[in-house]
């Protein structure tokens, strides 16, 4: 039995009971890989796999043939915590062999909001009282002032604000740590760069993530038709596909290969 | 000829290439405002209408019976600054006889990233150089420090970060300036209160924006079938009605009778 495992599409992360952070990922490659990756199968005659599509709430779905449904597990999530969770619990539960990891997932979760004003007083008093303020106790006011909006409180629409945010939890650490014997493809989005800047990032998350490959490719690239980048493998250029579906299908097709090696 | 304004949706605001702040506004109370609206100039025989429907990213749209189609143009907008220069020209260009404004319009715009400790470290370093910094001093940072990340920066996702958000224009404002004969019908969306709150909130909105209705709701109540609030006319209640269809119908049927009392 291969267990394969896809994340989709842009956390959100809530502010209030109204707003939140959204990511603009449609998941587009991700389904494309999970069409990619029943393609695939089905090549092969095979029957013994399940596909555990991991999707934040606006990743794109669409009709899968009936003969498939009964291989994807859709497993619904929201913030990136719930993404945590939901990736923790699968990997103590299955063992995964191939996890492809394709959701835009937030950095960032809200902590609060203050008033410019009503923070920057706070900051003041700090400071008259404590003529020897340092950095760091600075920064503790900064992380959670007292003069902020509780959840009760309307947020005025007349003044300037600051936001708060904290560190999430990093999902892509944890697939390794759980099984390192997972073949984990990690994805590396920059801002409009040279290629050896791109690999060096690719690097990097591939060193600090064990990832076995790395799709990598900047955000000037993004378009259905013309989304391009360079698949990389061990630190090494394997493939440099365009367009979404054919992007999919590289990741795959190596990724099914690399997997099957050692079966 | 009438022409009507509806809004509808949320605003996004942009944070950088990828990320954004959205309204969690499905945009359905509008386009319900729009059926009812088609719905009775049709019972009315009337054709001599044009509706102009102002509709955010996310905002559901429906296909439209043909015979209606050339009575309604729509505009499409982002974020708040948008929606206010969509309205402003709008208004310069045509004069509305009912503006129903149920749009939800974010009372911020994006305007930098900091990390905590980049912040911390310019006001700790302000207040050394300057051990009387007022108030006023330490907003000026908090609006605008220099310690910020560049829109060409990728901001650090190990570092606890802080967001400015400057105000942005009221667009409901515009409308009775542009043209006081308009007959505005103003939202109000409060969290969990009791009524005597929601029409002081409700009330508030109409006499700083010359609405004529207003109606009235809680976040509590918003679902499709159950949403429920206050249709309030110059400061009086005129209906309660329930679910998002009910409350179109009721808003419409209300503001088409007032407006044609005075053609």
């Amino acid at each position: 039995m291969i267990h394969i495992a896809i994340t989709a599409g842009g956390t959100e992360e809530p502010i209030d009971g109204v707003r939140k952070i959204t990511n603009m990922s449609s998941g587009s490659l991700g389904w494309h890989c999970l069409e990619a990756l029943l393609a695939n199968m089905h090549k092969q005659n095979r029957t013994d796999f399940e596909i555990h599509y991991i999707k934040a709430p606006k990743a794109i779905t669409k009709q899968l043939d009936a003969k498939y449904q009964p291989h994807v597990n859709f497993v619904n999530v929201s913030d990136t915590q719930s993404v945590y969770n939901s990736v923790e619990r699968l990997l103590d539960r299955v063992k995964i062999d191939l996890f492809i990891h394709s959701m835009a997932i937030s950095d960032f979760a809200y902590a609060y909001s203050a008033s410019i004003a009503d923070l920057a007083s706070e900051l003041h008093q700090a400071f008259r009282e404590n003529k020897d303020i340092s950095t760091e106790e600075i920064e503790a006011i900064l992380r959670d002032p007292k003069n902020k909006y509780s959840k009760e409180d309307k947020i005025s629409s007349q003044k300037e604000i600051l936001m708060g945010f904290k560190t999430t939890p990093k999902v892509i650490s944890l697939i390794k740590k759980k099984n390192p014997e997972t073949f984990l493809v990690g994805f590396k989005l920059v801002k409009s760069h040279d290629e050896e800047f791109l690999i060096s990032e690719a690097e990097k998350l591939r060193k600090i993530n064990r990832c076995d490959a790395v799709f990598a490719n900047e955000s000037s690239q993004l378009s259905e038709e013309s989304h391009a980048g360079i698949l990389m493998h061990l630190g090494k250029i394997v493939a440099r596909p365009t367009g979404k579906r054919e992007i999919a299908e590289t990741i795959v097709n190596f990724a099914v290969n690399e997997i099957l090696k050692n079966e």
